[in-house]
């Protein structure tokens, strides 16, 4: 895989807990032992999936206290939603023909 | 990695040249040879990142043609979007403290 940073990013959200943690974080900062807790994980497993976040600049750790606090960086959130936005033509398009072809089976509907 | 759908979506996407396949098919479906041409890589190895997309349902392969063309389904980008837009709260906050911390600066280097 390569290492661009957008693929990183993509990577780092491929994992429902990665995504739960960063749901956490959204809502303010937290430990690593107070991420742990709401999971059936171990503290290391939690630690694993907070450093591949780390990497992939989603979150950044404080050195101001002995605890640490994970912090939500939301930047590459941002470059996530600005990719995506060139499709949303698209995917409104599809659901406006499929207005249209639902509108055309009732009508047909209609007159049977 | 789990198997969810969402993160199957993003497994798909941590890869530039499977973007870019979904670049390319934003303006129209294509066969897989057609698929391949602008890029550095072989056949199979183009492929290999068609199944993938596909088995995230981010393109379907129609069966009327003997070419079997490759079209782009807008649905898991649609997912990816709302799921980020959760967020859209968090860097517009961000970027405007930072705008009101800049403004704070420039008044700062006025007054000296």
């Amino acid at each position: 895989m390569s290492r661009d940073r957008l693929s990183a990013t993509f990577a780092a959200l491929a994992d429902p807990t990665r995504r739960a943690i960063l749901a956490r974080l959204a809502r303010g900062e937290a430990s690593v032992m107070e991420l742990a807790k709401p999971f059936d994980i171990t503290l290391p497993g939690i630690s694993k999936h907070v450093k591949v976040l780390q990497r992939a600049g989603l979150i950044e750790r404080s050195r101001r206290a002995q605890w640490r606090p994970c912090r939500l960086r939301a930047a590459p959130l941002k470059d996530v939603a600005s990719w995506v936005s060139r499709y949303r033509e698209l995917w409104e398009l599809r659901f406006d023909r499929l207005d249209e072809h639902l509108g055309e089976l009732k009508e047909r509907e209609k007159k049977h």
